[in-house]
């Protein structure tokens, strides 16, 4: 079975299974790890709880917040086991793809990749879509 | 002034700023609305409110957690405020840019285009950097 991971520095990951629930309803195949909160909070011993609950025959992705922030780097440290699919850079529309195709017949590295790519595309400037004949460039900012 | 707005369905946009100032400190140029928790947290008119607040000379970066969503929709509405800049995606990497070139000497069009390239290139399945030698496809999903 697939298994996704939500982890981050912080509150996002909690924040993030929330929008997400409220959009495509509940699911249980998702961990979430909201690190760094206080002491206790230690990411390693908890990412480690997440891989004990898993089975041997099973897969979990790891969505971290920020590439070259500690929960990745922490999270690049077990890439070592065979299960493990990492991706940097938490953000709804991947999430969203992810979960809703979680049992698809698609090889994981290619289930990864497109998500990653369609999440991309809808990163998007509204401005520019709108706004085409009225082009605001904002001000210059002054030092203050 | 530039103020930076997050705005999600639900607690994205909440747990986003938590982790955001984990990583930078505390921001006053921030606003957050996690919108549509209960009936009396109507997006529409905490949009409005935060635009009250603002004075006409300053500008408004709102991002929004998905393209296509209530959230986003809600807000292309607003483009003819010529403050507003609206962005699709909710990203830790893109905010954190955005908000630490807040103040620098630039204009807003291009701060944005940039910190969104940037969000995206950071956006990355670790694998296919560590595991070059040994790539993991998965298993295929089989109909459970």
């Amino acid at each position: 079975m697939r298994y996704l991971l939500l982890a981050s520095h912080g509150n996002l990951a909690e924040g993030m299974l929330d929008s997400l629930e409220m959009i495509t309803g509940h699911h249980d195949n998702i961990f979430v790890i909201s690190a760094y909160k206080n002491d206790e909070s230690d990411f390693k011993s908890q990412l480690k709880s997440v891989l004990a609950q898993i089975s041997i025959s099973d897969e979990l992705i790891i969505i971290t917040d920020i590439f070259g922030g500690s929960v990745n780097n922490e999270s690049l440290k077990i890439m070592n086991d065979k299960r493990v699919h990492l991706i940097a850079g938490l953000n709804l529309a991947l999430v969203i793809e992810l979960v809703t195709r979680m049992n698809s017949n698609i090889f994981t590295d290619e289930l990864i990749e497109s998500s990653l790519k369609n999440a991309k595309d809808t990163m998007i400037y509204c401005n520019l879509i709108s706004q085409k004949k009225d082009k605001r460039r904002g001000f210059l900012r002054e030092e203050e």
